[in-house]
């Protein structure tokens, strides 16, 4: 058995600093471990105390009389280390440390959290700022979380990492209050030693979990996330997250809460999209969705059937749900007559979607008859039974008919309650219907189940055929000509162009080129060209020299400094413009996709994926890249325009992700913009880009 | 007093076919009147029964003792008619028909629907398929709503008007279990008569309303509905309004339900917004920002504070105030100081927001003295205060201690509950500190505040100066020409153009126009020109009459028929393409503002205001509508652009509504496609449209 399953599952606790008042939060943890209904042994440690109820009180650590599984530690951050030091010595797989004032103080406490790591030496460490775990599967609490002193909690099957103490509790009493089944809670807050993936790891292999669920404040080491979300998905348990940091005050109250450096958030959105793992939106949808997951269902399509004995409620989750996608199609002629062969009365609605059983819904039969041919119709893939204000009295009578029918197939049904009616709600979900108070949750629930269903896209990692070698560039800023050299080794088409020097020179590379042509100043110091009149565009041969004098002469008014060299370029014509980048944080490397212009860019319309760890990014993440683009359709024969040549835009992503993968850390900023897309058959070119190296093998 | 305010404050309640089951739906009037403690005269009607309960139950209407100011009829579809004419014979004020089977079933239904009304002759009538009303103010329940078998409901300032039943129960239900207050609570359902700006107009007037919610499917009578929502206003009372229809799903299901067509969603916002009814995005926003709203509290900014005993929720709060637009800043070094002075631990972080004040929150003092701190300091203007698991045991603790700070200013102070803990939620509310279990929700509390706090924008009908005489326009769609002939009679400036039918004749033209000009076919049947090679530009007098004849040739190639007569338009150069346009359904007319280009297209950006019932769109109305484009910068420098002309855009859209106004119905159709804003100064033209004239007097 290794550390961690020894943490989750101990034989034997115990409690470095209990007190024997159980109002106390230091009374709490052998009170909670008694409550409900630790079978093990439990060693409270406190010298000035003999007993703590039945239990015999040790003085200290070494005093215990057999090595402890875990300790927990209930000391301040003066003196953990110390019972951390004692507890390692004996032999205990893991300590839980709740004490703060570590790394999320500030630097003192960043020292105080290394002395408590070097003090554990290999024991493990859970914490610190923790309020510790809950294994509900083997009613095993090895917290203080003061959620923990309701009696009952029901165990299922949704395991829950969280990286703050306090949402632990809240997550823990939120779910017991709905009926919804938890199998371990594990609170890993500053995460000196185990952390998220440790726990994701645990949970892909443990039998009594089949949803995992994360509460993430930030992801600290991203290849060790992804390789414990692949393991749980390989495991065929959906992964949900809800990460804090969608806005920057957000991120801010993160950074000082447990003192970790966050991506920004946008790169999360596209890790936990390559990853398959469903992100919950709200802190809501993080009980709503893995809740949903959890009744195991497969939700094969987007036709929701919609059964109620209300009407304005049916009507409320019928617009949420079409706000969310989802369709609430009229049933079937058969279906429709199914419905009416129950002669519910004369006012019911049967024909139209919600089906409205009115005051007929509150007899049985009529009940279970609609639920069996709603559930078996070939027009639904699932469906939302609404509970009104006649299931408060009666919650049993819903949810029997409801659990009944269950068995007849497998699409999703869950329940959206209307009234105030905990009850209610609870009884359904216990029974694996799960019930929900918001029409919005109801479809967070449906949008979870439909990404839990499609296959995750992969994270392949695209090997280049070669490295190229790169060992002629000098380190800093590139300028446009070299940068569009370099993009060319990398196999990125760039358009035609000659450095050039005079009026005579820039005439005779325009007649080479041919057609019209693009003038520009050539240096690595000015980067906004256009700001300086350093740009002239739709020249020929004839008016080529001219143009070049004059723009010396305005260049040097501008800036001081007479231009030296000059590039002539082809000048493309009837393109789309793009911008190709990339942009690296905390969490990894990304490459950026947008539609260039002033408009697209008012709309901020990019689309960015990270690079796998070994390589760069398929054909397929390329692809779909350019489909989330708004603009999308502008590239596909939108408004009679003509098709893009789609399959060079992809290659150059192809390549473009290559060569941020080959070049890693010394790549320090790369950016085409703007590569033009011409009509399907013609190619991209590079038109203009920004290169800056480091320093080699940085 | 008037008939509506007998119906909501009667004396005496005649309950026709009610039962003696207080199980059986028409048991529950009478139960629930006596059970609420209604303090009038109730006359149970019942042929079938002697007596219910106490009371004497009366074979018919014409056998009560006295004339009840309100008749609830219980009877069916087939018989209510029959009831509510022996009401209204007997002088009764209003009956309350709860049956179904009206407008909402179809045809047969519509029919029964106008014999109830016409049995009703001057008697008001509330539904029919309505679930009746509630009065908490005086105690006094007209309703059979399973909700109200709940003992106790908190009476408090916000009046809610329901067009749907069931929704009345659930917010009954979830207001109470919150702890949230209500005055008034009336379900209008069918409308047959009393509708929805009937009770908002009630009220406006109410004493013990301070806030008006409303559950909306279909404005029946926008007129009506801006009058009321006016008066409201007026009054001094925010209105908050739910409308189900956000989705075409909804929108359907809600036709089903009522039987009432409403406008299009896009259209009730721009009237909401116009005004200044506070639009709840969600079912459970009709709570939430009204239960801000009843503690009279006003937003006077963005910045809040947050203060919390748990890093988690804290962060979770902040983060969703961030997606929201409010700002969090940390506290400025007086009110840090302040903080640190309440010595409250040495690892709390209170030179932070949120304000983590860890255990030491527990302590009522350290906790009164950061409340107290936040309340008065100079950084924020609101505070949320956040409620964790140690205030489950203890829920008075903190509520005393927020409730007792609140006399200290008059920001607005919220709660958001973290664990499952409702009690401590509807003590904070019941002492005036509005609770929330969702931080969205907490972020929806504050925008409701904020908007109600920005004065309205007025809803002000601009009138034209004088008649424009139209009488020469024949019906029917007008050729190019024509329709800038009618926009530039009503101010709107048009590109300067010729017809002309021969080479020859474009040649002058287009040396008269000067510069590049644009040749197209003028035709009123091919709307389509370009897709029939019928648009031609950047032409010059010496290319244009060679490119006339290609043209007619193309088009004759086309369509089968040679084009006769042709339009040289000068060519706009340097100006920005926008389309004006109309859009006109149950609600109303408004005009439409969107920008140019099939970038723009693809992201809908376009904006939309509601004419007022007598004129057109004032000129803040016209420049707010421009404001309200993504793409406004392209309008105002963005990137170097010039300035385009705003004033002279404005004007185009002041007089564009004014002769949508003065055309009214007969105006079947109206667009500028493209309208051109030329740089600051230089004014806008309107280069093509289409008008579509209904007969004159139509």
């Amino acid at each position: 058995m290794n550390a961690i399953a020894r943490l989750i599952r101990p034989r034997s606790v115990a409690v470095i600093g209990a007190s024997a008042d159980p109002a106390k939060t230091s009374g709490r943890p052998v009170s909670f471990l008694q409550k409900h209904g630790f079978s093990g042994a439990i060693y409270p440690v406190n010298p000035k105390v003999e007993r703590i109820g039945d239990l015999t009180c040790y003085p200290d650590v070494g005093a215990l009389p057999a090595v402890p599984d875990v300790g927990i530690v209930l000391l301040g951050a003066e003196r953990a280390h110390l019972a951390v030091r004692e507890l390692s010595k004996r032999g205990a797989a893991a300590a839980i440390v709740l004490a703060s004032g570590y790394t999320e103080t500030g630097e003192e406490g960043a020292l105080r959290q290394m002395q408590l790591l070097d003090a554990a030496g290999s024991m493990r460490i859970l914490g610190p700022n923790t309020i510790g775990l809950v294994n509900l599967t083997d009613n095993i609490v090895l917290s203080a979380s003061g959620a923990l002193a309701m009696d009952h909690f029901p165990a299922g099957p949704i395991g829950l990492v969280s990286q703050s103490g306090g949402i632990l509790g809240a997550l823990l009493s939120r779910a017991a209050a709905r009926g919804i089944g938890l199998s371990k809670l594990v609170s890993t807050s500053n995460e000196a030693d185990l952390e998220l993936s440790d726990f994701i790891e645990f949970l892909a292999d443990d039998e009594a979990t089949r949803v995992i669920a994360l509460y993430v404040e930030a992801i600290r080491h991203p290849a060790r996330f992804r390789e414990a979300v692949r393991k749980a998905r390989e495991a065929g348990k959906p992964v949900v997250a809800f990460k804090i940091g969608r806005s920057e005050a957000g991120a801010k109250a993160a950074v000082s809460h447990t003192g970790a450096l966050a991506g920004s958030d946008r790169m999360y959105d596209a890790l936990f999209r390559q990853l398959g793992v469903i992100r919950a939106k709200t802190f809501e949808e993080l009980l709503d969705i893995p809740a949903a997951l959890a009744a195991g269902r497969k939700l094969g399509g987007k036709r929701v059937a919609i059964l109620t004995s209300t009407g304005g409620a049916g009507t409320i989750v019928s617009d949420s749900l079409g706000v969310a996608g989802f369709e609430t199609p009229a049933p079937d002629a058969e279906t429709a007559a199914q419905l009416a062969s129950l002669q519910s009365g004369s006012y019911a609605s049967l024909d139209r979607n919600p089906v409205d059983l009115t005051l007929a819904g509150l007899h049985p039969d009529i009940l279970r008859g609609a639920i069996r041919t709603l559930l078996t119709s070939p027009s639904y893939d699932a469906l939302v039974i609404i509970a009104g204000s006649s299931a408060v009295g009666s919650p049993a009578l819903l949810a029997d008919a409801v659990h009944d029918c269950l068995p007849l197939s497998d699409k999703p049904v869950i329940a959206y309650v209307s009234p105030h009616a905990p009850n209610v709600g609870a009884v359904l979900t216990e029974r694996g219907v799960p019930a929900y108070t918001s029409a919005e949750s109801c479809a967070s629930a449906f949008s979870g189940l439909l990404l839990a269903a499609q296959s995750s896209q992969g994270d392949f990692a695209v090997r280049a055929e070669r490295r190229v070698d790169i060992g002629d560039f000098p380190p800093g800023s590139l300028d446009e000509a070299q940068a569009k050299v370099l993009f060319t080794r990398f196999g990125i088409p760039a358009v035609a162009e000659q450095i050039v020097s005079t009026p005579a020179e820039a005439e005779v590379a325009a007649r080479e080129l041919g057609g019209k042509v693009v003038l520009k100043i050539l240096s690595g110091e000015i980067t906004h060209k256009s700001d300086v009149g350093g740009v002239a565009v739709n020249l020929t041969p004839d008016t080529i020299s001219a143009r070049l004098t004059a723009m010396a002469a305005d260049v040097e008014a501008a800036t001081g400094r007479r231009p030296q060299r000059f590039l002539v370029q082809e000048m493309i014509a009837g393109g789309t413009e793009l911008i190709l980048g990339m942009h690296r944080d905390a969490l990894g490397t990304a490459v950026l996709i947008g539609m260039g212009g002033v408009t697209a860019e008012l709309f901020k319309d990019t689309s960015m994926r990270l690079l796998p760890p070994q390589g760069g990014l398929s054909r397929e993440e390329a692809l779909s890249m350019l489909r989330d683009l708004i603009t999308w359709p502008l590239l596909d024969r939108f408004r009679g325009r003509a098709k893009a040549d789609v399959e060079a835009l992809v290659s150059t992503i192809v390549a473009f992700s290559l060569m941020v993968a080959q070049l890693g850390e010394r790549l320090i900023e790369a950016e085409i913009n703007p590569v033009f897309v011409l009509p399907a058959g013609h190619g991209v070119r590079a038109a203009d880009g920004v290169v800056v190296l480091g320093a080699a093998g940085g």
